[in-house]
């Protein structure tokens, strides 16, 4: 693990007892449509603090009964008659962005670090649909085969609504109905032929539902955020599409639940903001998006200072992630396309990607994460690449196209599974540790929540739910138990959430 | 499953009680060096039967001593002195193919199924390295970032020889010590100053051995193949580098034991070779090569005839991989390069790459698949492979670059997973099938082999090794037991062959 968390989570608990918990509810006071960058925080918190953040997806409007109705927190967002319109300022992107948030203390050439300790569907305030939660995907005019269908016409947009259980009673998504997007006409009278503004809400006596779709077929769901951001220091205001160095909408599967993601700050306060809720995504995003939903999650925000960097860190210029088995280093067509395309970068990047680009970007970049990171030399980085690491396509939708490297944590195996004393760490913490000789368990309690494995088993249990560890916890030459640190570090968090 | 392949099966049992075995031993007889493609064939095989093949790695001159010293079979294929050479017409390309298997009765439109039923290392002939085996691998002057490195000389070649044990008594390879590759002079007096000509042997007096590398790093092992391939009818004789619709070189990583790939015939006899194996490498490819090592495995051969063949296996004109969880579609730069490029095409490839078509590829055949072989309307495909699909880089190295979509089978649930009575399968092949009601195990046994599982769970094991399931055993109305096809094929393969 990286060992300056250690050091930030050792701060926070003798700073302040325990991390504050706040909650940024989802409404038109706490988002911003379409863009990042710079601007008024909603929220300033202290490094270690942790943060319920409603997302709502910007595709609410695709079934407004199932997706708006009722609950008051989107139906603010999206309030827009011919008199008024809650969110007029809409662009140049897409997305809804909660936040954003200031990090007290954080300056350019720091790092910031998001935890993911939960994700959780948003339920539908419609009573007449309790207990699901709907989606939407939209095979739209920028997805990668748009124009390219087998079937006239080709240049058709198609949404799909997706149905799930609101508590997540079950792990799939099953597809509802289907419709063919035909022109909207918004409150102010212009019509969208195609969709091309967000949050316009789709007149459903307008289009024909096909409710015989994807009939026994189970899309696993698998929540993450397909937008974090921190604000670059290249423009005020960005269009939240193109994903870049500071992240953005890289749109990886990987950013959920127990992953980390690493950001180098750009601007004092580091302004991160969150949106753009997917329930279910294919590395590729092919058609143009996900399951976009909404979505509840809690993050944990810790600022490493510049010149505390560990080696993996050090340096860093692309948005990292970490989870208890990988990194993933993140490569695009441009790895800062508003430096590099110049005045007009905005609308250039839309025209200029490239997947043999942001292959190009993501192998240079893993070498040296490699060797910087691991202290590996050139040619030794080099090598175990070719022999080991896999390379993905991230989404060739997003105007600047993203390419992965995952990186296997099991390749440097003690070395990069540092372990930590398990009772002192949890019980600096105020958690309360039991330990059962006979059956050789250890349990965590704290806030009603309750964390607990058995020396030597590689799974362990949180509230109930089985969970598997990167490293067994084990005895030491004293007796006393150790856990790796990205176990402690996680569940320390977790553990320590308000409910 | 392909209920195909249970025909295929039947047939085999009906006509000859059960699959032949055969062996092609490693030596020059039975292989052709650097190309694939028409030619007489070295065996001759009934659809059904399963051929022990061993795979011998080009690389093995990287170091003479624990790569060819001591192997008969592999010093007979490289032997080559002043005024004897062995295999002397070695190219277009680089790649040791063993075959050609011809396979009776395979027409130009029908499809070859060829399972993977085991794969193990060859051990090193050279008493001095007893119970290690070894492989290696190369930046090359045709890898991803050759002339693109940070330190000088930026074309520099290395050579990394990783060990591993023989007996795959670990499930890892350790690098032993890498040397930057000088001029070599083979035994013609012709230099080589970069690696250009398969089957040189280092002399290792004009290299310095760095026997400080990649400490504490262990790289998993995942064997596989990377070179299987059928002739394609577009020339007689082709470079065994780029792949294309006939599979080649492939070097998807997942063409491992207990997978099946399928080919689309388009010569008489099918004309199967086998080469190119590996012990590990990432999705990309990125400094040229994986882990170059010797291996042997067994696969089961099983013709599809082109009037007969189910709708996954229609109109196939691409290799696609099959396991127990998953379909994966393999895209390239140049669906069919000898067709799309004209006279040159083997020389032109090489300057045509690129991800950016190689992911437009895989893209269409995808959807073309699921269509076909799920009968998916076009908009339902569309939209599940944007929120399932994984697309990823299977190589960046191989002329014809290639991408890949991995389709997860348990989308499609019980309709993807097809149950077969268990008893009747296997009794009818000639096993012997044990019923404990007490454990409500099954054991099947046959060949000194068993296989045993429980009703309901979902692993099992083989000859005392646990393997998982696609989905558990179950009992069905008639209180027998039913096991999905896919298990039934693959297990009553693996269970017929002669140890």
């Amino acid at each position: 693990m990286i060992s300056n968390s250690h050091v930030a989570n050792a701060n926070i608990i003798e700073g302040s007892g325990e991390p504050r918990t706040h909650i940024l509810k989802a409404n038109s006071e706490n988002i911003r449509w379409g863009n990042i960058g710079k601007g008024d925080a909603v929220l300033t918190v202290n490094s270690g603090d942790i943060v319920t953040v409603e997302a709502i997806t910007h595709h609410s409007g695709d079934d407004y009964e199932r997706m708006i109705q009722g609950d008051a927190g989107v139906e603010d967002i999206f309030h827009w008659n011919e008199s008024e319109k809650t969110e007029a300022d809409r662009g140049p992107g897409v997305h809804i962005m909660t936040g954003p948030i200031a990090v007290e203390g954080a300056e350019p050439g720091d790092v910031l670090e998001v935890k993911i300790l939960d994700m959780r569907l948003r339920s539908n305030g419609n009573g007449e649909y309790a207990g699901k939660t709907y989606g939407s995907n939209v095979a739209a005019n920028w997805g990668y085969l748009y124009g390219e269908m087998e079937e006239e016409p080709v240049t058709r947009e198609v949404v799909t609504i997706y149905e799930m259980d609101s508590d997540g009673g079950t792990d799939y998504a099953k597809a509802l109905y289907s419709y063919r997007w035909t022109p909207q006409t918004d409150p102010d009278g212009n019509v969208h032929p195609t969709v091309d503004y967000p949050g316009v809400i789709v007149d459903h006596t307008t289009v024909k539902e096909n409710h015989n779709v994807l009939k026994d077929v189970r899309v696993p769901v698998r929540l993450h955020f397909g937008t974090m951001s921190v604000a670059p220091k290249e423009a005020d205001i960005v269009d939240s599409v193109p994903p870049s160095y500071y992240g953005g909408n890289i749109d990886d599967w990987r950013v959920t639940e127990g992953a980390t993601m690493y950001y180098p700050v750009s601007v004092p306060g580091a302004l991160l903001s969150i949106g753009d809720p997917h329930a279910g995504q294919g590395d590729s995003e092919l058609n143009g998006t996900a399951i976009e939903t909404s979505v509840t999650g809690d993050v944990q925000v810790i600022l490493h200072k510049k010149d505390n960097l560990n080696n993996k860190l050090k340096g860093l210029n692309f948005p990292l992630l970490e989870n208890e088995n990988e990194w993933v280093v993140h490569g695009f067509s441009y790895a800062n396309y508003l430096a590099e395309l110049g005045e007009n970068a905005q609308k250039e990047i839309f025209n200029q990607s490239s997947l043999d680009k942001a292959m190009k970007d993501a192998a240079h970049k893993t070498k040296a994460f490699l060797m910087r990171g691991m202290q590996l030399t050139e040619d030794e980085a080099y090598s175990l690449m070719s022999v080991t690491t896999d390379f993905g396509v991230t989404q060739v939708v997003d105007g600047n196209w993203g390419g992965h490297a995952v990186i296997n944590k099991k390749l440097f195996g003690d070395a990069e599974r540092e372990m930590t004393p398990l009772r002192s760490t949890f019980e600096q913490f105020g958690a309360q540790i039991k330990w059962e000789p006979a059956t050789k368990m250890v349990s965590i309690l704290y806030n009603d929540n309750i964390l607990s494995a058995t020396i030597g088993e590689t799974t362990a249990t949180f509230n109930g739910e089985t969970i598997k560890l990167i490293a067994p916890i084990r005895l030491n030459a004293q007796k006393s138990a150790e856990v790796s640190e990205y176990f402690a570090d996680f569940y320390q968090a977790k553990l320590s959430k308000t409910k």
